[in-house]
């Protein structure tokens, strides 16, 4: 076991699938993670949230590994809200409505106590605002970053810092194309990596993800769901659970990322069955251990052919 | 080892990519099929061309492990031709010109020495002639076909006979979702079982396969490559990858048909590598398991986490 910390975003979000449709319920970036990282290493969260934050949201996350010190209530202000409404085949969305509220204000301060987290994740945000937090911090052993087109289309130099100072960088098909200007995504993740990271993953949704780093390919499908209700927050929670292994056996080495990705694949299985975090924060280690047991299973891992 | 046969077309291909265009080159899935199930065990091709067939082609297929006894040139017929042309992010591709020649005449007939053939593979052709074939066959041992939507949408019922009668089906994302109508392809894999076969295997193309059988799934990514040059022929290679796999180790369990999946797919990066059958002639079984041990790596069976 290792500190780790993420920064991100905390918000109300109303989202409609082909599925149904839920209103203000708990979602953000920060979230997602922690809810999946908790089920494998205790969790540090920093953001913050208007005084409108419903007080059993923040019991959600008490509840749970998830130290809630660096989780700011600011007076005056509102929570971050977000409206999305999926294509039919779930695979585009599109942005009803954002409300920035709090975001939009300055970012939140890293607790004097987290400040030694060994291990950092810095969801998207505003690359200027990542690279505030990350300088807070007092030598951390590992940070990887998220980012998203927004800040490669128009705050490109500042990313390019962020890119210059992380070790490893998290990002879907689309972004890691826009990045590079590679179509081919093995050569997109190479690309990537020389802007600075050591490590590049980057997530397919439906197809997997791939991680390279070290002259190395790792390759992983998808975990298969016969019935997706609800895509969001499947990044952040693949996130958490690679961060979270990462830190619960406190190595970051190849071997050790690419079983990482593992639980990160799994994490995010659980988030798309439900809205919200439902399902998510109805799992446990032993459930997800299962899963992951069974994924294993069914990439080959225990095959004697 | 064991006898291993293939019935399909062999034809001549005009073929338009982004990187470039070719014309009239060897093609047609017994083709590819062949060359790379050859790799890995001996191969008896059935199949009809013209009296335009050239002979260098005919010694390309005759050199290697492929028994060419039933591969009849039919007097006074032309050899099938087809040109297509592919989008330039190579996902779709549309046909130019199609002349069937002599595939739009009877069908070929199995040679007296084949009809004991333990291996089969019926690759995609009208299902009344899949049929025909099968019936002059004497008890193989295990029979996999492969289709396409023209049959799908058009002679159903024939199809489904076929399905009903074989061992394994290998069919394409958007093919097992128009037999199926489910658009989930884990719920397409698991209803296309439900008409006959007892595996069944759908391409995803540059996203990998998967291969539902017994209640079991396997999952795997495609072998990344860094530049696709012509995808013609990938599928019919993935299946003689795996097909020949099957037979050289003479068994069809779960596990051997996923290791048979693994060939499969490589056999097929060989084939993308190239325009036509460049790339996969030029390979061998020792660079064939060459990419298998590397892709394995990748796919993380050697990694120790």
């Amino acid at each position: 076991m290792a500190s780790l910390l993420v920064t991100g975003s905390i918000g109300l979000d109303t989202v409609e699938t082909p599925l149904g449709k839920v209103e203000d319920q708990l979602g953000g970036s920060a979230t997602y993670f922690s809810l999946a990282g908790c089920l494998l290493n205790p969790i540090r969260l920093v953001g913050a949230v208007g005084e409108d934050f419903p007080d059993r949201y923040r019991s959600l996350l008490s509840d749970r590994h998830i130290d809630v010190l660096g989780l700011e209530v600011r007076k005056g202000s509102k929570t971050f809200r977000w409206h999305g409404r999926y294509s039919p085949d779930m695979n585009d969305r599109t942005t009803v409505n954002v409300a920035l509220n709090v975001l939009g204000e300055r970012g939140p301060k890293i607790p004097g106590p987290f400040k030694d987290s060994a291990y950092v994740f810095l969801a998207n945000n505003d690359p200027q605002l990542q690279m505030e937090l990350l300088n807070q911090l007092s030598g951390p052993r590992l940070v990887v970053c998220d980012t998203m087109d927004l800040w490669i289309n128009h705050h490109r130099e500042n990313l390019l810092k962020v890119l210059g100072r992380v070790d490893g960088v998290v990002l879907n098909d689309g972004e890691a194309r826009t990045l590079t200007g590679e179509y081919n995504l093995i050569a997109a993740a190479m690309a990537v990596g020389k802007l600075g990271p050591k490590f590049v993953i980057v997530k397919k949704g439906e197809h997997g993800s791939l991680l390279y780093g070290q002259g190395r390919l790792f390759l992983l499908p998808a975990f298969p769901i016969q019935k997706v209700v609800d895509p969001t927050g499947a990044g952040d929670s693949f996130a958490g659970g690679f961060m979270g292994y990462l830190a619960s056996v406190d190595r970051s080495d190849f071997a050790a990322q690419a079983q990482a990705l593992v639980y990160g694949t799994v994490a995010a299985s659980f988030t798309v069955e439900s809205f919200s975090l439902d399902a998510l924060a109805a799992a446990d280690r032993a459930s997800l251990d299962r899963r992951r047991s069974d994924f294993e299973m069914m990439i080959g891992r225990n095959l004697g052919a």
